[in-house]
């Protein structure tokens, strides 16, 4: 219970934190310094989580201007350290998705273009809801470092090209607070509220250029590419407000990208993919990201060049070279790029048979997703552990034919109930119909 | 900062707070165990304030419909004691006003009721923003104790007819946890969340009948007769609702209630009223609400006999000794009913003339209130001292004609620059015209 009541002090001119409140509340703009006392004095822990929150739902419902999203971001990368990458003989670049279901592009991405001669200090996070997330994956490799110190994040770009790391306490500290509010009180899916939270610790790394992922569809958050456009707008007005060169693409996930879903099964793939044996969908997503990334650095500038830096870094072995590096420079077994099945693997691989001839017309992505964290390969809370063995390898797409009996996805487990209790539901996941379907357009838009 | 993330749980079917929070978002209705739910945990401390203050905000935005009102008002009233009086030998009544600047009619009300012959265990308020409270106005009287036990304010109830005291920590505790949290978090102007926080309050004292003063004007929270309408209507339908006969006056807020405002100046207005030498508008809607009370007990039930017994217990004297036995009862210094100069005064008095000669068009209460609020009468923060002493006396009231250089009020004050900050304000508060106004009509509305 809060331990006074705080009233407006508006005879005085005093501007307290409920009349800051209010003002959003009743579709006001606030200003530079409102928005700088707010960030600041919650960030301190002068400005309690209840007035924050009410402050978030207010924002949800009224939205920030232009002005405002751009200001708040602004506040919450000065909230701590920004990097700097002046001494690098190369630029600075990095990738954001927003999230997905099977989305290990990063993974494929970051080895990818530092083999191509960009540096890539990319920040990471957790899985949440039912998409995963960058770090459980990575923690999936025996001995894999996520959490480290300036000094070691540091050293692993300038050694490797590229580090693949969690956001420390010193990068815009508002922004994980601000978060970890957000998601406990219903304010996440909010688009100047999550342009900030992108932004703050993707521009407080420092780089030079940004590509943003924008996922759409099924899932994602974003559900209609309208709703995918509005952010993908918001976020490169702001990104390149702030003087960071920001493209975002649209890009499809109304079923899950390549094959695999679930930790090791996603690392597994990408290391497939350095090799060029991984699905087609991700490896052309991959190579899209990573030559956008380089053509925003500079190196090189024209596009086509870049697209053939791409493709040489991976024929190259290059690109998986990096990874390898990498994940020992990060303290994990580097055996496991050559070795896949030094990663955990569940006890128990059962198939999921379709229970009729035809195609495979849609793959429920958010479905998949529900199930894979139900089989515990993701968190209902902070302090859940994570099974990095379990998932699912999806063995048709949309678009593939399918006869009855035929295997439609391969679940991974190591507990029968958890199986039995998702059975019904994964096959509910899929739709089979008489008439082909063609796959969904992978890259729907750039927006630059 | 949260300690934990909270994730939607909807593949299981369990309900998490932030599953709750999103369907009030997004405009859903909620069941009752899942309000019941909201109000027991939130109570007890398991919901933390962060949460139930994005509740508060997108209840702000969506509303709630009648039957989650009721059931909010229901679970509100069961988080703590309903008091019982079925031992008296009358019925039990009470009145609430919305708060307003100048009403001291619940010290008018009580003493009147008790003495008409029906029982008024009436729970009181402290001041809020511009608006004064009834708790803040007894205690200008010296030695009155607003803080009862219950067994205390019960034999107050059964030997003088009426109590005027302040919430226990027994009742209705949802509501004194959340008005902190929504005071603080720019949630205090909803509807169905006043409805909730007045009629817990009011209904836990286990009265037969409720008379509300639904105030709209400048001076009260509501500024429009729609918005009051409104108000008054899903109040009488929650409270009528929940078994317990309850009406709404809609009552003007357009000027201050009689003339005094401020705490002592206000008893002392009151006690005047009480002797047959009170302001006309004040004395009116006294006698309104005391009848309206007494016919809503059924004691008598005929509304012309109430109006008869209301008179009669003015005339008589009784009601100024019922008032004279509740401040002995409650430890305060009776001889202030027949001897108001033992009241704390303040140390200057000064008039404040009429720039022009004209009638008076308005008297702004906001103003009126916010200037008695910057004398020392109101508080900042629950923390802040009242000066009981300050305050401003009109001299002339809306439709009144006024003289260049004639007093229009009088303010009584102790520190100068206080005075000094106020005395351009107070004028401003005052519109006189050459055309005479008429008084605003004083009872707008009665809604059952």
């Amino acid at each position: 219970m809060p331990q006074h009541r705080e009233r407006p002090r508006r005879l005085y001119g005093v501007m307290t934190t409920s009349t800051l409140i209010a003002r959003k509340r009743d579709g006001q703009e606030l200003s530079e310094a409102q928005i700088a006392t707010l960030v600041r004095d919650y960030t301190n822990g002068t400005i309690p989580d209840y007035q924050m929150a009410a402050f978030c739902m207010a924002v949800y419902f009224r939205g920030l201007t232009p002005r405002e999203t751009l200001t708040l971001t602004r506040c919450m990368v000065e909230s701590g350290e920004v990097m700097s990458w002046h001494h690098l003989p190369g630029p600075t670049v990095d990738k954001h998705s927003t999230g997905g279901v099977g989305d290990k592009t990063s993974l494929v991405v970051a080895p990818l273009v530092a083999a191509a001669g960009s540096f890539v200090p990319m920040i990471s996070g957790r899985s949440l809801g039912f998409s995963g997330g960058t770090l459980d994956k990575l923690e999936a490799i025996p001995g894999f470092e996520v959490q480290l110190s300036p000094s070691h994040f540091r050293r692993v770009v300038e050694k490797c090209g590229c580090v693949l790391a969690g956001q420390t306490t010193e990068l815009a500290p508002a922004d994980r607070k601000l978060y970890a509010l957000r998601d406990a009180t219903a304010t996440v899916e909010c688009i100047p509220l999550i342009c900030a939270s992108i932004l703050s610790k993707k521009l407080a790394e420092g780089t030079d250029g940004l590509v943003l992922d924008v996922k759409v569809g099924e899932g994602a958050f974003m559900r209609t590419v309208e709703e995918a456009s509005q952010l993908a707008g918001v976020l490169t007005d702001v990104g390149n407000g702030m003087g960071t060169q920001t493209i975002a693409l649209i890009t499809d996930m109304n079923q899950p990208l390549g094959r695999a879903v679930g930790n090791a099964l996603e690392v597994r793939e990408a290391i497939e993919t350095l090799k060029g044996e991984g699905p087609e969908d991700l490896l052309h997503l991959s190579e899209k990201i990573a030559s956008r990334m380089l053509a925003l650095g500079g190196h090189p500038e024209e596009l086509g060049a870049a697209r053939a830096k791409v493709s040489s870094a991976l024929e190259s072995g290059q690109a998986l070279d990096r990874l390898r590096r990498v994940v020992e420079a990060q303290g994990g077994d580097a055996r496991v790029v050559d070795h896949p099945d030094l990663l955990p693997t569940a006890r128990f691989q059962q198939d999921i048979p379709a229970d009729r001839d035809g195609f495979v017309a849609g793959i429920n992505p958010r479905t998949i997703g529900q199930v894979v964290m139900s089989l515990g390969a993701g968190r209902d809370r902070m302090s859940d552990t994570i099974d990095h063995s379990v998932g699912v390898v999806l063995r048709k797409k949309v678009g593939d034919p399918v006869h009855r009996s035929e295997s439609l996805c391969t679940v991974h487990y190591n507990e029968s109930s958890r199986f039995e209790a998702i059975r019904e539901i994964i096959v509910g996941a899929f739709a089979v119909q008489a008439q082909r379907s063609d796959p969904p357009m992978l890259i729907k838009a750039v927006v630059d």
